[in-house]
């Protein structure tokens, strides 16, 4: 096995496959990533049972291979070794069936190969039951999604956002059951899909998916989903079970709705829960006066106590009102928006309330309030 | 107490003070920040034993003293809050002898305030021996001499800076046992100093001594180095004992001396510790062979092996010459040069080496090899 490569290629390659490396190692060949040389492409493969990610290379100009093969090189060595690298050109070759040679400029690495005997079949597979969107739009759906997953084993449906597609309408929905993001978004086709991809996978996808506008395949098969994006393979297995049906948990009809400017919302919000963030629980009590003051507050018995005054922009209904919740889920979600403006649309004290934003209008965040004395 | 402070002003000195606060309490008291008004003065002032400082406000336009008074804030969420806070001024006022009301823009806090019967008291005293430099050089001294110094506690003058002024001269030194970093310094008038400063704390002070040009004036006494600043009081503990004679260590006569581009040595380095930073040595081996090229080169049984060849600018001596020793200390000690090139001379293959450098006229580091087969 022998071939030239342009060193910024490898690298930038490698910083993608890299992501599905095995850093701690129930199976210690997953820590390697697998290098083969075949019909003028260089593949290179990394997986860590959860995740597998496959780059080809078969620019001609910026790739050269002499002579064919397969090896498992130490993923994190490798990548080191590259990065560390500024000559343009590197040379790569195996001697004595387990020995890297890697020549860069006045550089000379040998490098121990991992035993490629023991290095699993991946099989990435395409499917018929496939989805198309641009990368922008993938990237929209998982940055206002995931984070709303549960980090928590003990409902492992829940660690996972859920993927539906009924006709032309995807529905992409996640909870850890006390807050919830629901994303909208409509295909020029009709699909039928409904799976449920782990929140890591997808916050990884993420890292990658650099060009907005660059459309990705999605295939989906009973346990995989694979994304083709580029020249890049992105496979991750399903979460298994069925998702809880959240349709009719978003409230329709509001007691009073409230408009803010979203930074300075947030700016208020971070500074009242200054003192809660910690405590456990990062509780801050949200007040609306019949004057349509906002205020803002929260108590730490050992530290003290803040009060925030917000004036919403416009506020549906002056009611007097009071709310509790965790500060932590509300920034999350507000953050989440791209609009300028976000509105609130509380339902009831004890009553999940919901954020809608103008410019983000396929886009629900729904928190659960808690009870407080 | 009350009074209303430019938030910016507030926030600059608070930065500065905070280096000193304890963070783990053996003394809880010393996590708070004492604020004290008077004489049109605002005083705020933190320690942690090792450290004190404090810094002195009193600017007219900025700073409005209605009511004189001394407090003791938690330093970490006194910090926060201003920091959170974007409005311009900042009104603090003191409620029922212990409750700091905090007013900005639209927030409003409420602190609980720490007892000030329990802060100690901290003398910052001037003493009859003071040097002066400008704070360009001091940063200087303290970038190139603390890495020297030992981490270990089980010799405890060696965790400190030795500073030592004989008539004009100023030479600071700093070692670990295994290696050893020495600058010169010329004054224009006579002192008399022999003092260790802990290294924690020279470190500590590089991060508020900002502009260059400003002179710092220090006060030694016995026990104690007082650093004064532009606004601010440092004031650190000294490290009791007698420093190591360090004067016959550094060689004067060489087998050879070699001059490199500082960079390009530090990258050959680097790249010939990949695999070596992963065992706990860090041993690398420099060869220098007859032609004048030099070799640097590491191997780790398990992952594999370096070699990086580097073509020195000039060799004084051609030799066949071959020396080990840790990466990490001639990385650290190479990174203490502003000089383009490098000069490293060596006096024997298990004996302690030098390097120094044309534009860094007063400084020297020395690195210990180590004996490998």
């Amino acid at each position: 096995m022998k071939f030239t490569i342009n060193r910024d290629l490898l690298l930038m390659n490698l910083n993608n496959v890299n992501r599905a490396l095995s850093t701690k190692a129930p199976m210690p060949i997953l820590t390697g990533i697998k290098i083969e040389a075949r019909d003028n492409c260089l593949f290179l493969t990394a997986s860590n049972n959860e995740i597998s990610i496959q780059a080809s290379i078969k620019d001609r100009r910026l790739l050269k291979i002499e002579e064919e093969g397969i090896i498992v090189v130490p993923g994190k060595y490798f990548g080191e070794i590259i990065r560390k690298t500024d000559s343009k050109e590197i040379d790569f070759s195996v001697f004595e069936e387990n020995i890297v040679k890697i020549l860069a400029d006045r550089s000379n690495f040998s490098l121990n190969a991992l035993d490629k005997e023991n290095y699993p079949f991946i099989s990435f597979s395409d499917s018929e039951n496939v989805i198309k969107m641009d990368a922008g739009n993938l990237r929209q759906i998982i940055r206002k999604t995931t984070f709303a997953t549960s980090l928590s084993e003990s409902r492992v449906i829940l660690t996972g956002v859920s993927f539906n597609v009924e006709g032309r309408k995807l529905e992409v929905v996640a909870t850890d059951s006390f807050r919830l993001a629901k994303k909208f978004m409509f295909f020029d086709t009709e699909y039928g899909v409904n799976v449920v991809i782990p929140s890591r996978s997808l916050d990884e996808l993420n890292k990658i998916l650099d060009d907005v506008e660059t459309m990705v395949e999605i295939h989906f098969s009973p346990t995989k989903a694979l994304f083709k994006y580029k020249n890049l393979l992105f496979q991750t297995r399903l979460i298994d079970g069925t998702y809880p049906n959240t349709s009719n948990l978003i409230p329709t009809d509001f007691l009073t709705s409230l408009r803010f400017n979203k930074s300075d919302l947030i700016s208020a919000i971070e500074r009242a829960s200054l003192f809660a963030t910690y405590d456990s629980a990062n509780i801050i009590k949200l007040t609306i006066h019949s004057d349509k003051t906002v205020e803002i507050a929260s108590t730490n018995n050992e530290i003290g106590a803040v009060k925030e005054e917000v004036i919403p922009l416009e506020c549906s209904n002056a009611i007097d009102f009071q709310i509790a919740f965790s500060s932590k889920y509300l920034l999350e979600a507000l953050k989440s928006f791209d609009s300028i403006e976000v509105i609130l649309h509380f339902t009831g004290e004890i009553k999940p309330f919901i954020i809608t934003g103008d410019y983000d209008v396929n886009l629900t965040q729904l928190i659960l309030p808690v009870r407080v004395s």
